[in-house]
């Protein structure tokens, strides 16, 4: 019988399953980048993670849930970004098999990124709910086990695992700022914290172009938003996820959304003061403190969840030299 | 009196000394970055260190030996680079006064870095030999203690605590790779290894624009050499030092040297592999084994010292974005 709900004990499981496999990330505070947003900075650099971000957590989290049967048989999930990345890292970690099914306008270094690492790929259509409608066809043919990016309890608990060592390395933590996108990194981190700290504020930062969880708030309910293109290419999504939203709405304090100019400019500071090179969606935290978006105390202890680093590293070279990136605004 | 040589004692009594200041560095395994080198590589990122390079473990080591007068008095230093930002650092949180001598041709951002930390600053002559002359006229007149990037024995033994970091997380680590300029990081490294574990091998690299050491060895002793420019700026150096050449003669197993391209190209590949913005000086690391000049098994566990990350960023972006950097051969 599947999961209905997610609990701190889940977080707690999910921590021990997943350590042979994943990196301790440590949390690093951060003077000087802290006098320039004006509060306590610490950074919790996930660009540092087995395969350059969060997902890796999430992915093993629920891999190793499964039963003898159904880890034979395989697993499937759509992404063409970090969560497919870390399913084909685990899938070869754990010998088993994965499929990846992915927009057939995906770059080739991605495809070969997954292949690379033994996944079956499989190009299909740039919508996404026509690509997991491939998805449910595969399941159907092959019975694989779907490892949703974040619409999974057991994913949610491998990404909340972030908070329990947020929380054992700055004990007095005040404030933590994650990114949104699908929702699952966020769900895991709140109910986490709401549930071993409560007074522990927690802010979720949408990118203004794909403000799904912001708009929803405002609307009292789950609406559907366009996903315009942003350089937050990671935290894209048209809609709240149906497990996510509910937890969402308990236990984030505040929902904010940054501007594209702030992103960019977050993403050069970041490397500058931090050396962690941190794709743009990793800064829309830092971008919400920038465009005024969140109050902070100037010895607010405040942790800045930095998701991932695995853009293409010519385009971050542009930003870091200043230079127009096509398709950003 | 003066101490006139390096043990194991003086690196773990540094160790001790300059915890509560400086950050505990992990060392990182990279399996994507081992796959492209050909073997087990782990990486230090001294760029996360406290003001972005390992100088601060130097800086801080030296200055907590001196007496109650000798700190009421100040200290005084030259460098426009990451060890000057470091005393900066030091005497800031230390509250002690501190003067850094810079070639009067330092970009203005960097003369005011030190100034934001309460140094003062004192723009002279660009030759290292006059920059010096005017340090000990400034000892003379105000009673200053000089803190050497890389002469002075109890800097050695702060950058040696690198060394104790890399064993202790590493047990069986077999080969150690470091960048040489001045000599004042190998010195401490390779004397910490050798009295602890001496079978591990330490490779110093140069770049073969500024040979000094590899020159020196091949001659069997100290020679100078031009310092031709070098996108590895930070380890250029004329000739080795007096009390640095006989702890590296010694110690040191092996020393090599890399050309300019593979120095760019092993700045982009660190980056992209590892997310860590390691400035160039770094690379040289990375760069001798992408030329071939250091042999290692594929099973080899190998630590790369990534010494620092405080290059200019937009000149980064550039050798990210494969844009030719000015100055650069």
């Amino acid at each position: 019988m599947e999961k209905l709900s997610l609990t701190i004990d889940d977080i707690k499981s999910a921590a021990i399953r997943i350590a042979p496999y994943v990196r301790r990330t440590p949390l690093l505070q951060e003077e000087a980048l802290g006098k320039i947003l004006g509060c306590d900075v610490y950074v919790k650099p996930e660009m540092l993670q087995i395969t350059g971000a969060f997902k890796l957590r999430g992915a093993m989290s629920k891999i190793l849930t499964l039963t003898p049967k159904e880890l034979s048989k395989g697993i499937i999930t759509s992404s063409s970004g970090n969560h497919g990345q870390a399913c084909a890292y685990a899938g070869e970690k754990l010998g088993i098999h994965v499929t990846v099914v992915l927009p057939n306008d995906t770059p080739p270094l991605k495809v070969n990124n997954a292949k690379r690492m033994g996944a079956e790929t499989i190009l299909w259509d740039r919508s996404y709910d026509k690509r997991w409608e491939k998805v449910h066809e595969e399941v159907e043919k092959h019975g694989y086990t779907i490892v949703h990016p974040y619409e999974d309890f057991m994913v949610m608990a491998g990404q909340g695992t972030i908070a329990l060592e947020i929380l054992e390395d700055l004990k007095d933590v005040e404030t933590i700022v994650v990114p949104i996108g699908g929702g699952g990194l966020i769900s895991g981190i709140s109910t986490a914290v709401k549930a071993l700290k409560p007074s522990v504020r927690i802010v979720g930062v949408q990118a203004a172009a794909s403000p799904a969880y912001a708009e929803s708030r405002k609307a009292g309910k789950p609406v559907e938003v366009p996903a315009n293109p942003t350089v937050a290419d990671g935290i894209s999504c048209r809609r709240p996820g149906k497990n996510t939203y509910p937890i969402i709405e308990k236990n984030v304090d505040e929902i904010v959304t940054v501007e594209e100019n702030y992103i960019l400019e977050a993403t050069k500071l970041v490397a500058k003061e931090t050396k962690l090179l941190a794709e743009p969606t990793s800064c829309v935290v830092v971008a919400a403190v920038l465009s005024k978006k969140i109050q902070l105390r100037a010895d607010e202890k405040t942790a800045f969840v930095l998701t991932s680093g695995n853009w293409d590293i010519d385009l971050l070279g542009k930003i870091y030299n200043d230079i127009k990136v096509e398709g950003v605004h």
